[in-house]
């Protein structure tokens, strides 16, 4: 069963381009290299570019896990530390199982 | 160019399988029916089942437009407009345009 969460980041104005630059290479190394990250869909407020919303969905509790210790993932982490003022994770439950996107 | 948007929603708990079935209803209706609703993938937080969230992701602004018109979308505001305690809709950008789930 797929794993679903909503992050909520808030993250420091001034260091919003390096965020934004890091994020994004990680997604696009996740998607490529890790066949049960099934998304990373990560979006910013129009009005409030430093607060971002991610959609992130897994194929199962293993490939959660093994996104958690890949190494992109902890070079992004370790790089964003020190940028993200604050962070929320929520487990969810999709309504409707194996929507996508056209 | 895509809108994105992003919906939060508490609804009434004492209502929540009434208003599940009313949006589940209308979100396969709009992606069956209209083209350029990219997607409307719903959640509901494991801990809080009666707050949701949306990702809103339409063609362009005509495909947009065209959703809040459509009779499946009008007879699901009724519906449900006496269930929904909260509702915030918030423009969004997506960080990397074209993300799709796998």
């Amino acid at each position: 069963m797929s794993i679903v969460r909503i992050a909520t980041l808030v993250v420091d104005f001034a260091l919003l381009e390096q965020f934004k630059s890091a994020l994004k290479e990680q997604i696009e190394e996740s998607i490529r290299v890790e066949p049960g990250v099934l998304t990373l869909y990560a979006v910013a407020e129009k009005d409030h570019p430093s607060r971002f919303t991610i959609l992130e969905i897994y194929a199962d509790q293993a490939a959660y896990e093994a996104h958690l210790t890949a190494p992109h993932f902890i070079k992004y982490k370790n790089a964003t530390g020190g940028m993200v003022k604050a962070l929320q994770l929520v487990e969810s439950e999709p309504l409707i199982p194996g929507m996508k996107i056209k």
